[in-house]
């Protein structure tokens, strides 16, 4: 199956051509100049000395390759000058500044001249695969060799220190990255020697087990899921991000190869990810503890990290395994994410991110211990920079990029995974145009223009009630030039329930309409919001949030009352009170001053 | 009012008959042996030296003192000649290493002499004041003068420094506890001396706020209680066990001389610990963190640290505030510590011990990090021995001197606060029978002999359906020498709600038959406890657990089915599954194997 890519689509409507717009005029430039004030640009050059301000990390040059892949895909979208002088600034102080052999790590040329390729931890190659996707994206939007070039040389370096030399410090990436990147290398320049590179890294990982950083509990050899050979690999373990990055890579891996073996360990992973370690929002990696994935089912709301980048990874590794296989469930899983823990994770305003994303706030338990540390509460509010800063450049790549998630070809058949309003180049002569509202409104109406097809349309998952025949998820219409046909998915509002193991679920519902996921905050409804009983059966109305411009699910609900503010346990009584609620888009939450939210429903 | 201490009750048969042999037969002896084995017994020699083992901590005497102090009330109620030579041993021992000016202590005698009462956070004013109570129950016990002569001799000393000359490192106890056990020696000597030792510490505290350990963000001054002067403190802060031990002491001093302004700042901080910040089992102090009280309403049940020693120490305010005010308010709560939080710490074999008490057990979630220490858990399963050790010796003191607990004498009315099966020798030629089967039934027959008496019968705060008049609780009859008079509390199960600010109840309820909480455990019903919905209407049957030999009930509940395991959420479903459901007492939990626990239960 043949992905077509975000080069080929342009979304001119609706829902998500906001979103891409409110990235190209706000977000790109909001995270542009956090990373501008904090000296970000300034380390490529190389001479930070000692004492002087803004010391380079040795994870910043992947911040800014982030952000560059992202300004590259914003700017092939919206061509701006001023853009674009960002953009080739980069890249000129990039090509100054990388070494003759071909290495470039603005902390280690500053700092660890010596200790280059030496820690395992340091994040030099998880830094050069973020530079190889924004060299690719730079290729691809530009046309220009030149950065493309410089990572080649890059590879060709690393090749020989890990490969033939073998005189490195560890034998695979602490962080993994750089595979996938360079199997985007193999796509872009068809040169093997990157292919092979890749599978190299991949073979031998967990092939040595090893700790990734000795005498620290967290950081044991699954931290960065090289306790197995890859292949062996059936449950996600360790850091959630290193986790879906790898699997993103052998997924990939696995297409180009034809291996079966690394496929299934692929197929057994996403399981294991999204039928036991997946917030209903699309969020993984439960526990800020070394921001990892934990034991099954733990779902632990109030405490969840849930961090955005691996919500990211879990969309790449989804892509890879829909490619592979062409069933909707890969794409349903994408939707969920993005409509709700990629969107959350982003200001409505696009200038401040969550890095961990809540999955429930109770205020006034973030005060319940008295100074220490004793448990990490999720953030409230959502910031404009972080000191570890790799969600928003995340974010900045991730949106002007949607086109790469719509729509893929194999053989007759074009493939519909995603809902956009847009404009599809299927690259053949034939052209695609979708219009719909989605997802305000269930209707999607497809043109092809240049040619007949098989349309294959994804029934999304929480679509119970249409009447669509199905394969794998996806339901088929043939169509001839010019031909238009239409769907229509009820945008019904629906309840899911967590399995009986989900302990901090159970006896609750959550409330979904389309893909997008409700939430209640204390702003529009009072206090205590894990008291209300939602009625299931009562008719919810859809509404425009007036501050907020965001859609509103208005239902009804009950609550207790306790008069007596002195009684703190009482016989049970089941008199309760009819209370209206009011629900946003769980995208749409901490928009606000601070306030409880909450995802999860007592229900009748 | 005049309460009858437990030298004048003689507990004969049932419940607490039971506990009381366990006590004696077992918990008494482990204790000693695990104390003995750790050298808290040598080290009251003073002769440690540097590099043996053993090395005597600040704490360690009061460790012993606490053991003493129930080691005397056992033997006062079993004589045993065994005992009584380990008794006498502590004491000659203490007797033999007690420096001139009336020192003790077995850590600074042999490793901080220069130190004496310069470290607020050292404990020595704390071991005192746990030898003194001591004392005072060796002299009640034996009629000797030689131990509590020694700790007038240590008082006097305590307070040459303290008072006249303030040469010391501190002004008032970094742990509260000397400031009750100066009150028991005014009790016992009737001199005036102790009790003005005892206020001058009081008045003093929260005069010149001043951090506990400075640099710590969880010791600041509220932590010691050193916030605000007494008078002015209206909120439970700070580490539990000192706060409640000094509100005993304020509370005590209130009713010894008369002063409104003190007792009022009693009522509103036992009012704040009862309405805001104690789990239904009568534990208090919900954070780890400092082992301290947090924000209201925080009844966080799966994290709970709820430590043995603060439930004490609430029994004892609450017993001060009872003798003050004659109210059944505070005796409900004794009753709900008593037959919960207390006894659920100690195994029912009488040798392990919770030092932190779960309200909730789900032991996935004891796994699910990745090494360090993000979450601490409550333990699972009772320990033999604590390095900090405080707790089990707290528990040897309580139970065989519960007869402190019964009745007290104002005028012509006697109060029965708790009900036991026993003898009591009211002190002016009365003598009380109380016979009762309480807590498995409700009947209470007591027959006064020796003259007349206006009876005043508690009637427990639970006892929602008993047609008795009251007034602050008690219900009245008069009584003539001879005369019995039997009062019936139908044994009916109540269901119990919290308040909606204590969001981790919400939608649950707890189960509770006379003054007895029940709970689920997983060996009893399965895995998923949460998952359960019970049946307050259906009929609950009491039974005899086959293994345990405790009661049960048992009731109708539902669970819902999940068939296939690779279902994470689903859209709501609402058929499930009936299921009966075995409930345990709270108290007999974690008994067997590490199981699930569960208090608070969905209901229908």
């Amino acid at each position: 199956m043949k992905h077509i890519d975000y080069s080929a689509v342009d979304i001119t409507g609706g829902f998500w051509r906001r979103r891409q717009e409110l990235s190209r005029e706000s977000t790109v430039n909001a995270v542009y100049d956090r990373f501008s004030e904090t000296g970000r640009f300034a380390a490529l050059n190389c001479d930070w000395k000692e004492g002087e301000p803004f010391q380079p990390h040795v994870y910043w040059d992947s911040d800014v390759a982030k952000w560059l892949e992202g300004a590259l895909y914003t700017w092939s979208k919206f061509p701006e000058e001023e853009l674009k002088v960002k953009i080739d600034q980069i890249v000129d102080t990039f090509l100054a500044n990388q070494t003759p052999e071909g290495y470039f790590n603005s902390h280690f040329q500053t700092q660890e001249q010596e200790n280059r390729f030496k820690i395992m931890n340091d994040h030099e190659l998880y830094c050069a695969g973020h530079w190889m996707e924004a060299a690719v994206a730079h290729y691809r939007v530009t046309g220009e060799t030149r950065f493309l070039d410089a990572l080649g040389r890059y590879a060709d370096y690393i090749a020989k220190r890990f490969v033939e030399d073998k005189d490195t410090g560890f034998e695979v990436p602490g962080h993994e990255e750089i595979e996938l990147a360079l199997l985007k290398m193999y796509d872009c320049t068809g040169d093997k020697k990157y292919l092979d590179l890749s599978l190299h890294f991949l073979n031998l990982r967990g092939v040595h087990p090893r700790d990734l950083i000795e005498g620290r509990g967290w950081a044991k050899a699954h931290y960065a899921q090289n306790h197995l050979p890859v292949r062996k690999q059936t449950e996600a373990k360790g850091h959630a991000v290193r986790a879906v990055y790898l699997y993103t890579a052998m997924a990939d891996a696995a297409e180009k190869t034809g291996d079966e073996e690394l496929k299934a360990a692929c197929e057994a992973l996403f399981r294991d990810i999204t039928e036991k370690k997946m917030f209903i929002t699309g969020s993984i990696g439960s526990s800020a503890q070394g921001e990892a994935f934990t034991v099954p089912y733990d779902l632990f709301n109030l405490v969840a990290y849930s961090e955005t980048c691996a919500s990211i990874g879990l969309i790449f590794f989804a892509q890879r395994m829909l490619k592979m296989t062409a069933d909707s469930r890969y794409a349903d899983v994408i939707e969920r994410a993005l409509y709700n823990s990629i969107l959350a994770s982003t200001s409505l305003d696009g200038k401040a991110f969550y890095y961990e994303n809540p999955q429930e706030i109770v205020p006034y338990l973030h005060t319940r211990d008295n100074g220490g540390s004793a448990i990490r509460w999720p953030k409230m509010q959502r910031s404009e920079v972080f000191s570890c800063s790799c969600c928003p450049p995340n974010i900045v790549r991730l949106i002007p990029a949607l086109g790469d998630y719509i729509c893929s070809v194999e053989g007759d058949t074009v493939y519909l995974h995603q809902y956009a309003h847009c404009r599809v180049d299927l690259g053949d002569g034939r052209t695609l145009i979708m219009e719909t509202k989605y997802p305000s409104r269930g209707r999607i109406t497809v043109t092809l223009r240049g040619g007949s097809a098989r349309l294959a349309f994804r029934v999304p998952g929480w679509c119970t009630e249409c009447k669509y025949e199905t394969d794998k998820g996806y339901t088929y219409f043939d169509v001839e030039d010019g031909q238009t046909v239409s769907v229509d998915f009820p945008m019904k509002v629906h309840f899911y329930e967590a399995r009986p193991e989900a302990l901090f679920n159970c006896g609750r519902c959550a409330v979904q309409r389309g893909p997008i996921l409700f939430c209640a905050e204390g702003h529009d409804n009072g206090a205590n919001l894990r008291d209300l009983c939602i009625s299931v059966r009562s008719r919810w109305k859809l509404g425009i949030h007036p501050e907020l411009g965001v859609p509103t699910l208005t239902g009804k609900a009950t609550r207790r009352v306790f008069e007596d503010d002195r009684v703190l346990y009482r016989q049970n009584d089941e008199t309760r009170c009819a209370t209206p609620v009011t629900l946003i888009p769980y995208y749409a939450m901490a928009n606000r001053s601070e306030s409880e939210m909450l995802l999860w429903f007592q229900w009748h």
